[in-house]
């Protein structure tokens, strides 16, 4: 790389572009924007969660990284901050509800104290080598987000982060439109904005109308009222207390991640509850349930979340009973839908009333639509946008909108984790080289080492189970020492299958005693693996141990 | 049972009530409506489909069915015909199409010379012992669907089967209303109605909103157009013949079930397209790019459909180019999502545009929305309400739904499957005991013998593979007479872990060594899964053999 350019890449994401980690990179001196990780889709089992593969970027020794900039507090922007200033050793950027979310993860994982985190507000002005980074604040589903406008030596670029255009947020602090407005007038070179929501046509409802959909549920609510949010969703926590407020109830706070969550936004100042309107979840069991609201998490059906457990009456201190109104105020995010509806329908075979978009508007999403988009795009004329944020389909559908606002087809890119993007000191953009800027599987303490291989071989032994098979046999005097001995774990039910594992030692004793000088081990896995298809249709995995002595 | 009461039992379906197979019972005599199969969840590893138990039923020996009456063709009604024909040897009763599609899965099972199947025409009325079957048609997202009417001596009770209300379906065959006004006016006591849809509010579109989107998306493609739907969705395909004819297209179909479905449909006469515009896939590839149309199945990112080929490069006669139009002309059935996401970011990678909904109104749901819901109750006035045809959250929707309509709250059944209604002489609905009428998995050859302790090992083998371990031990001399043999599958990349195998190896020289008398195998077993985890932090199922000589 020549100094006279700006290098923009987008890493990680399972198939989002940019959306866990970016590296605008001058000469050898870069900033890193977020750090996030993806939770593992359907077809992974095993996979604790994935990150960016940033190591074509650690690789490059003479590499000098200016800061780790985070955007806002959600994982997908966070939840990598262990891995990447462990391989990038330089202070990293929030604001102070972002930093408080970072400072538990770094702690957690023994980074903190190694850790270098300045905390700015929204519309700080940040010097890092050859960048001049302007902070704006926008509205998301978390407070405290930022976008960024980078000037660096070619121009000024402009990363929206996540955001929507909400005229009415619950913590009353708009987008900053001035902020862009700035700088369309210094002259933007290149808009990288937030592609989420291109496939929804108009605009994402404001956090408002949220509390209108609570008064309805809430005037009609019975008895106890139980309302399931993400942890990290501070504003609708706070929508939940003013309605318990508006409705004389008190609230109760379910789950660690709530809780924690709820402590550092209050100390922050970035949730307001009256102090005698919080009671302990014991408490809230002794009160008549028209007089409750619990709120907690589960929204996407994990099992080990706090309303997983009310639906299968296994939480330690609460149960659910008839006259219960439940609310789902989150979305099902794609892949957990089926874990969501189990939910749901368990939580009614308990009695409680369940309400979830689209019985009411009960939650909103935090990303821009289409209008919204289009307003970022006129608010800022870059000369070249760059959709981000998405996956291929949203970013086309976000460049062919782009297009019909006036920017030129060639000055639109869409482009994948790892390409390249170039801009010279001429004002030009290229579409340069992909380099391996995916994402990597951390199961476990390993980072890295679980690939295609091992994620099929993971497959086959879901499918149909294993079978191992152990035989001792004297060679010299012919006969077996030990029974043949078999185990099966997730083919059959054993206990009702003696006659075909009968057969089975039946074939093993007779395999070795036919081949007993032969390729015995791959023949007895052989025979097995065909008696096992002919009668039961299914493919385990066979080992066989045959110890000739 | 007493002769003076009908019993309805909802029976099968994942979280669906009464999808998969309703029974009907008056005495000792019965019908059955609907055979029909499901598909596995993400979290069911190897089964390859699940069928009702029926089994509570077929062990009732004194009784005797009279039919199996299936209402369409779609799996979920059809795809478990040569089991149910199995335990109840009845005659199957369908209209033309829905035959023809039995047909098929009966000779593929050798079932079809053992069975009797009878067609019937929409309209026609089946005196089935002591139960007169007033059949109906209605619209769907197949061809041929009914409703019965089924007089019983208790009363006349209406199954609407799965409908839509569609003023202009695309055989402009709309569903039958002077039959549901003539039910009223002979008075219904219960009407059991589809509630697949009862979250939507409004009206589902007709199927004619799709001519017009073909329209737009005909008239922008310059390349191929590759349009992906169901093999059964029959009137989809008859719109498609139609884009193609008025933009002077021919029309190639790919893959065995779309040819298959199209040949029946056609001579069945359900299909009208005339043999010159018909061409085979070779002719296609040969004819110029805007000269084609492409039909094929693949619309929910299934590995092995033709779609999914082509978005990997894998199909054997097409491949994607620049400038082909791919419209995606169904939704993704919830779990599919990510899949079927997959597939439309691979063909945008391959250079397609790639058209669905939200982008194009390339389909529509052959379902009632909420006002449909109305229309059918307010047509049918039935004294008593059973939502059917969704899970728990959809019943419970239309049930708030019939209750804002007028029906009192105590007339209204949110039941599960199994659960028996009773409906007595004197007009009465009971709710009764729950019989185990869910569902049961079909793995391989078996039925039913994969239950939830298998799955739970396939889980577990899923997430971090498995280890096996095998030594062979002179006790008397006290030494080893071969090397401790390791294999591990799903595990770990082994060629990067010879340290850890190694480590291994050392540990169970040293247990065996230490332990020569002891409980060996589980010693060993549980060394190794430390090892394993202290080192990586995963969990393998570890299966030892330590063969003493």
């Amino acid at each position: 790389m020549t100094t006279n350019r700006l290098t923009v890449i987008p890493i990680g994401g399972l198939g989002e572009v940019g959306k866990n980690m970016m590296a605008f990179i001058y000469g050898n001196e870069a900033i890193i924007v977020d750090a996030g990780m993806m939770f593992p889709e359907n077809d992974m089992p095993g996979i604790d969660y994935i990150i960016p593969d940033f190591r074509f970027l650690s690789q490059q020794s003479d590499l000098k990284v200016h800061a780790i900039i985070i955007t806002h507090g959600h994982e997908d922007h966070t939840g990598a901050i262990s891995h990447v200033v462990q391989a990038f050793p330089a202070p990293i950027y929030a604001t102070p509800l972002t930093c408080g979310l970072l400072e538990v993860k770094l702690k957690r994982d023994r980074r903190f104290d190694s850790s270098n985190l300045i905390r700015f507000e929204a519309g700080d002005v940040l010097k890092l080598g050859p960048f001049t980074v302007d902070t704006f604040h926008v509205c998301h589903s978390i407070p405290d987000c930022v976008g960024l406008g980078i000037d660096t030596p070619v121009g000024l670029v402009v990363h929206t982060g996540d955001f929507k255009i909400d005229h009415t947020p619950v913590d009353n602090w708009p987008t900053d439109f001035a902020k862009l407005a700035e700088f369309s007038r210094r002259g933007v070179l290149a808009l990288f904005s937030d592609s989420t929501n291109a496939e929804r046509p108009g605009w994402t409802p404001s956090e408002s109308v949220i509390d209108a959909a609570f008064d309805r549920v809430f005037s009609k609510a019975q008895g106890r009222i139980i309302i399931s949010t993400f942890a990290s969703l501070i504003s609708r926590i706070q929508q939940v207390a003013w309605a318990a407020q508006r409705f004389d109830r008190k609230m109760a706070i379910a789950g660690t991640s709530m809780s924690e969550n709820v402590r550092m936004a209050r100390n922050l100042g970035y949730l307001e509850i009256p102090p005698e309107m919080l009671i302990s979840t014991d408490e809230a069991k002794n009160l008549p349930p028209e007089k409750v609201v619990i709120i907690a998490t589960g929204t996407q059906g994990e099992p080990s979340s706090v309303l997983s457990r009310l639906a299968h009456g296994r939480h330690p201190v609460f149960s659910i009973d008839e006259g219960d109104t439940v609310i789902i105020s989150a979305h099902p995010i794609p892949g957990n839908e089926e874990m969501v509806s189990r939910t749901i329908n368990r939580l009614i075979q308990r009695g409680a009333a369940v309400i979830y978009e689209p019985i009411e508007q009960v939650h909103v999403s935090g990303h821009a639509s289409q209008e919204e988009q289009k307003l970022m795009i006129n608010l800022v004329r870059p000369k070249y946008f760059v959709p981000i944020h998405g996956e291929l389909r949203q970013l086309t559908q976000h460049a062919a909108l782009a297009e019909r606002l006036g920017i030129p087809h060639e000055n639109i890119a869409v482009v994948e984790n790892g390409t390249t993007l170039t801009f010279t000191s001429e004002g030009q953009m290229k579409v340069g080289e992909r380099k391996p800027g995916g994402y990597v599987f951390v199961d476990g303490a390993r980072v890295g080492d679980v690939g295609p291989a091992i994620m099929r071989d993971r497959e086959i032994l879901a499918r149909d189970g294993v079978v191992v098979v152990n035989v001792v046999y004297q060679k010299s005097r012919g006969v077996f020492l030990t029974e043949p001995e078999i185990i099966t774990r997730g083919f059959i039910f054993q206990p009702d299958s003696a006659a075909l594992l009968d057969e089975a030692r039946q074939i093993v004793r007779k395999v070795v005693k036919q081949n007993a000088n032969g390729n015995t081990v791959s023949l007895v896995q052989e025979a097995l693996s065909k008696l096992f298809a002919s009668q039961t249709g299914r493919h385990p995995v066979v080992f066989a141990f045959v110890n000739e002595v």
